[in-house]
């Protein structure tokens, strides 16, 4: 990896760890709710969106820790997103990341509120930042409701679980994981450069590069599914192949989504060109999405 | 009930629902989800918060549609609080109201995310009023955030879980009332008050009457078990008697639980008076809701 955002990610996911528990700890709440939240949010991840999102706001020129709190809330919404998914309702996976899921540490009942209480608490630590004026407060909850709402992520997400018993087309295949997972990335580029100041056009922009970086995201998730090692992934290599979920493997080969994850790679530069954020830290951050073993 | 109130609630309950539905119809997303969404905003219930809020507009010479989306919002909220509560992992309730529950009728996965999606949908569309100013929005919207997160009612169902389990004091039972049900009564008087431009002092004492409104109807919930009739409150007499749930008639024994009722119908009355909104319809909704057999 480039040696400029790998120390970015290590100097970032530090700052955003630290913020996370910080928030945590202001938040006088019955004790088992806070342990079960903290829980899941200190249980390791790569905290690629608050990453994207601080990497988005240097790119357009942000100083400063004005960025910090949509970062730190993002990464809650992620987490709640995590700790539902994971319910037996819904994956039902005892472990993640290699340690045991929320709700096998405290319960079913307590994991679910973990996560209400997540997402809720991101949109009141965005309002209550002193950091950001009004008009920043209503743009940044504005976008994230809608990006983690029923027309993002969790409209996503119920088109993925009727996609697993369901073969998709990749043209549906891309719509389902443009609102899982593309819509939070969009967040993440948007506000980073809305709080740089970046124009209208280049806010336009910004969030189309998004949209690809989330393809490339996905169809390497999918392709690490076939090719990646075991211990590095976490999960057994070949499960999406034991079931009848659809994969770019699957609709276009091994071979086709390779190629294609290099057409996403391409098109997430030329978006990138126009949004006038071509050479920072968020072009490296599109061959590491692309090249990762994990 | 009081001639005016009735009325008032009739009117108030029809434009909230018509709203609801309104907001969910513009809603372009998977389905299965805004038909989960829809079933439980459309499955009945007193709309008591939303009502509450509108009656604290009007008390303070509001007029017009401003607090409508406060209003639907905070619904909004209620309803995924119900959902969940109703899961299996919680209260696994198969009926309210009568009518099979979310999950019942969806499956539990569809439960969760409707429940998740109605919560972010609810900080959206008041985001999106074109009728409020950037500050109504934000004012709300961080109300909103609290009285629903961790130190509000998500909190407050945690405590209540325990409390199922270990008995607690008189005071312990308030503030997992005030936490679990009260937080949502204090943002519906203070949207509705703050809307209509209340001043500081009244907001303050708004919200001390919607505390012991809280306590009010939470007691009374307690007596109707005991004292109810089933085809009324729509659930078993005596299903707090059978468990170890700390109850007031517990406490207190029945006539205590009727002395402490009337106590805090007092106390609401008092503060009231101190907000400057006594003799409007929050007077009469203060002894709607310690005289109701339902």
């Amino acid at each position: 990896m480039d040696k400029t955002l790998s120390s970015f990610i290590e100097e970032k996911k530090q700052l955003v760890e630290v913020e996370l528990k910080r928030y945590l700890n202001t938040l006088e709440v019955p004790r088992r709710l806070k342990d079960s939240m903290l829980y899941s949010l200190e249980a390791g991840g790569k905290r690629l969106r608050p990453i994207l999102l601080l990497a988005s706001y240097k790119a357009y020129g942000g100083e400063g820790d004005k960025a910090l709190s949509a970062a730190a809330g993002l990464e809650m919404v992620h987490t709640y997103s995590l700790i539902h998914d994971d319910l037996p309702a819904m994956d039902d996976d005892d472990l993640r990341r290699g340690k045991p899921t929320n709700h096998k540490v405290f319960d079913e009942a307590t994991a679910i509120l973990a996560g209400d209480a997540l997402l809720t608490y991101s949109f009141e630590i965005i309002l209550n930042d002193p950091q950001l004026n009004g008009e920043e407060k209503l743009s940044l909850t504005k976008a994230l409701s809608h990006a983690a709402g029923p027309a993002g992520m969790v409209g996503g997400q119920i088109q993925d679980m009727q996609a697993e018993k369901n073969p998709v087309t990749l043209e549906e295949l891309e719509t389902i994981h443009d609102m899982k997972t593309g819509e939070l990335l969009k967040f993440a580029v948007y506000a980073g450069a809305y709080l740089a100041n970046a124009n209208e056009k280049q806010l336009g922009h910004i969030q189309q590069f998004a949209y690809y970086l989330g393809l490339i995201f996905q169809v390497q998730d999918d392709i690490l599914d076939v090719t990646g090692e075991e211990d590095k992934i976490g999960k057994a290599v070949g499960s999406d192949q034991n079931n009848e979920k659809s994969t770019y493997p699957k609709l276009l080969g091994l071979d086709g989504a390779i190629d294609k994850k290099y057409r996403y790679v391409q098109q997430a530069k030329a978006a990138l060109e126009s949004a006038g954020a071509n050479g920072t830290l968020l072009e490296s951050l599109a061959d590491f999405f692309s090249e990762r073993d994990h």
